[in-house]
């Protein structure tokens, strides 16, 4: 089978950085557009693209003529698959419109997620939500997203619980500049200061964790019964979102099993061996000072970051304490939307490129 | 009445020159005598430290010569009064051997805090704690303790809230480097990092504060009932403890109600007009992004930096969330000691100088 | 007298917002209006700004309802003297329009840095370019300059040592992110980095140091005759840009000669006693390790930072080689607007206000 | 031909853990023996080392048992050559005596630079020097020291000119904190700080540069006659030095030469294709903002961050000025050591393994 012809949208940010580097190389995927503002229209990519990832732009895709961010333009392309690193604003119409087209999309943007027939999808997590897509009307194609990006961690702290019965969830986090974009923290208000602000993203949290853990029923999910509490902050990290968790469980478990359960963790993309699957979902550190952004994102047997780590898991009386530590721009972002293309692509969900 | 004699201990560290600083110029105590480590001892105060606070040291005391923290040394100036910025192992026996000389002690070392006659006092907060020195057995003397930096602004947060029945408490922290003292944190652990983890800190937080929250009965503190569950980090800020707070209470009460009590707050250091008494000493902020340490620690209004800043102040369910921010050295530590003295002599539990 | 009706132009940006700290209060200033972008205009002072300055707007001010940047807007509230924090784009015509119409404006911006007539005042170094005002022909009013940040240390590095012959000058900067605006410097460029590159600020202290330390001839400036090499880096760091530098002088100087020269050196500010003189122009910190952004910017006898901070000055064979600090918000832009006020004030060349 | 058998001495520190992660997988060396200080030894190298490099300890040598670094046990274990990241005083007797015993140390500390007979190696730079060693008098062994970090990477920036004829280098540096090891520097001194002063350093750049471009003339080095002028700082980042560079050249040689002759420079080591040595030695970057610490250290064509990259190479008059970007902990020290050892064997100086 010949590649399937990709295309990024949003390719000159930082989440579309990402899926270049991700894609340009990518057994699967073919990288054939890149498509921008108009601004970078017109110019290639190495020109229009201050380029924020280690090293330099891939030589394959670096003379590649960025297009503007407009339907005709993208699906003369004839692209089987958009990869979306959009602003939600922008995202809304254009996404909709791919798939119209045939495009299957995944997206990185919130703007559809809270269409009931959007899955946010984690394949280790909740691989059946992908069903939705079914349900979709907006033509040949669909749309997949996935989560915000400490939603993103969060959940895998979660999951392998959730069979013990989770009453509650505290979550309160320490989330990197690079989440909100190359330009959207100025230094001025981040260098040696923390923000106890991310306008909307406890909201997300709070919502989209339930409903990734929630059920699919008759077509549509049944979110997740348990309540969960967020508390947002940015503090001046680079990569890497940390977050304080603490759960109320129904059941007496001891830590060495809950240790246990996270280890022993995998899911489908484990069984799929996807490229851009992690070994091991959930990593656990034993050193007491761990997990740390700048120690522990990625490592040898994890380049791409897409294990989530866990320390310092303590049960205090009734409660279960951790800390757990995600990759904002890969399972947060452009991993995490690769990931689920793959996923989908396994699943006989893609067509196109024969 | 002629000031009181005082001495600081350990005056050459981070503690030892707030102590310093707040002391130079005191209405009440006048600063005689600065000992520390042996390394110290003999020379000027100016020669044997390194100056970490703004400005340069105050001229009064930059030729004190210090002495070496011992005994029979500090006891032979005829101190009245010791301010003690020592490590807890170092803090154990000298500060008990000064109060059995007759000396009273204000400290913000941990060493003597779990003696159950040992009061860890917040004149807002538990002035009656103060009760406690009459069943010490030092000798003539007492020791009087303030709490660790984090506990110093949960319980401001607390405090209003009691009428109501607190339930449940989580806290989750952003810990200035300046907590860990001159060189307890290396640069390359903590920039653009964060470590998620304190040693003992966690503990410290959850006794302390049910220990300051309860009440005295027959000259023993009965600590308050609730459960406090704290995840302690640090940051790479200077100064300044963040706090994430989850509050729940028996009563349902309105955020409007909440930060009506919050505002209206005071105590007896306010009545009195303690010099080290913040105006108000909890204050609101409004904008949604605030509290923030670079911008919040000190103002015009309190110049010391002794108010604990709180805002964002949400409902979430059966929840009350909101942040908190304590400067750390100041309310949390050297300030909070100069503090208590202060209240100790309106109160009539210090004599000498006379 | 009664005070002079003073308008600030660009108040809600960083330097707009120190000359408005500056002046709220000012023993010959009476701040009466605030201009800004059309977003700010007709809300109020306190609504439209996002303070970034320690504690709060001063009461006075907040309730200022905000005029947009349009001269006849401006020249209706009859102001006598305008303070410009605006980009120098904007900067252009409306500084120029203001002189017409008889305001005399104070100008951080380097809009009309280059025009012949328009002097580049540092009162200690060169108060008689100040004559140079004689010779504009915008109209009744005239426009006076501060130099640019870096700049502004930089020649007090230099004049004391003029009279021994400078043959070559060589600074090499570390340029803190406030000099770049609120919003200037993303904190994914600069957090845990060095970006070795400020846009036109090496030919700025190149030009504006041989200019600002020329002589007047004949109404015009001969600039110095030395050459001075800049290299200009940014660091994270928030306020203070320190300097590295090398002079080659024709005279063989001994280090204590240097010194001493330095910290006897006095200009008028300090003879007329103006209100934002500093008590010495030049301080010399003998640790070794000083000057330092986040210690030495500011003390008791220096609270808003106008001494410039040298140290490590050491002989190199043929060259001199020091370190100065410089605060560039303070010297280097809004503090030194305001002396500069103050010093055309105090030599007759302000009228109006009576 | 059998690997020669290699210890690391001071292995559990940093730049013995880089010694380590460049030796675990060597083609030429066999990593056999790691050695430390009282505390680590009997321990295995996992449990005495707090792993402070990307990813986790290699497998292969997280069990070894850490002995003492003493001479008799060290030389007990057979070595064949010894790689040393100890600091100076501890080096000298050490080093000394293994030299004395048949190893051949190549050697980071500083200790025996000063010595006549040592060489400071830099294949690239000055490859006969390492004759220096059949000068030596230790024994069977011999010393090779790699170069101070700010030095190791001036020399590149200077060594491609001098056949215009050098007459005068300044040089101002921004030092990472990892220069001075784990602990070196508080981060209560450097966050959001600059600290103008490195003890001794900017002696050892003005010392070591001239050294390594001397020329060797009956058994010793001439030092290059250009005088150096060094001005060295510390600046908030974690690696990489950052090197503003000024120099006067004889003859007058556009800024398009210049560029050509680094780009064009290559050595022995890229010659003899050593497994250490980078494609090219010196790379330039055109980008008007580069290079940078956080960005340009290493990248896909050179992981270890050996080649130097320079940027901005600019003429002012009779001057050239360039930034030069070297990654202090590789090619200012491990990875230099690795390389020295590398050539060393190439060239028939290392026996032993057979």
């Amino acid at each position: 089978m010949s590649k399937l012809r990709a295309c990024v949208l949003g390719a000159t940010g930082l989440v579309g950085q990402q899926f270049v580097r991700l894609l340009h190389n990518h057994p699967k995927f073919e990288l054939v557009t890149l498509a921008a503002s108009s601004n970078s229209a017109g110019k290639s990519y190495r020109e229009s693209t201050e380029w924020a990832m280690e090293g330099t732009i891939p030589d394959k895709v670096a003379d590649i003529c960025v297009i503007e961010t407009r339907l005709d333009e993208i699906v003369s392309n004839n692209v089987d698959i958009a990869f979306s690193g959009l602003p939600s604003d922008v995202a809304l119409d254009i996404e909709a419109g791919l798939a119209s087209k045939g495009v299957h999309v995944f997206s990185n943007a919130g703007a559809h997620r809270r269409n009931p027939s959007v899955p946010i999808l984690i394949p280790e997590i909740n691989p059946d939500h992908l069903n939705l897509v079914n349900f979709q009307k907006f033509g040949a194609g669909f749309i997949v997203t996935n989560s915000n990006c400490s939603t993103s961690g969060l959940v895998f702290g979660l999951k392998p619980l959730m069979k013990y019965g989770i009453k509650q969830v505290f979550v309160t986090t320490y989330q990197a500049i690079s989440g909100a974009g190359k330009t959207g923290v100025a230094s001025m208000d981040i260098l040696g200061n923390v923000i106890p602000y991310i306008g909307g993203e406890e909201e997300k949290v709070e919502w989209e964790t339930r409903e990734i853990l929630g059920s699919l029923v008759d077509g549509s999910v049944r979110p997740a019964e348990f309540d969960v509490n967020a508390s947002c902050a940015r503090v001046p990290v680079v990569n890497g979102h940390l977050e304080s968790v603490v759960i109320r469980l129904s059941e007496d478990v001891g830590t060495e099993q809950i240790v246990s359960d996270f280890e022993s963790f995998a899911g489908e993309p484990q069984n799929l061996n996807l490229s851009m699957a992690p070994g091991n979902p959930i990593e656990i550190l034993n050193q007491e000072d761990r997990p740390q952004p700048v120690r522990d994102l990625t490592h040898d047997n994890d380049p791409h970051g897409m294990a989530v780590k866990i320390g310092r898991v303590r049960k205090k009386g009734l409660y279960l304490n951790f800390y757990l530590l995600v990759h904002n721009t890969m399972r947060g972002a452009a991993g995490a939307s690769v990931l689920n293309a793959e996923y989908a692509l396994s699943r006989g969900h893609l067509r196109g490129g024969e």
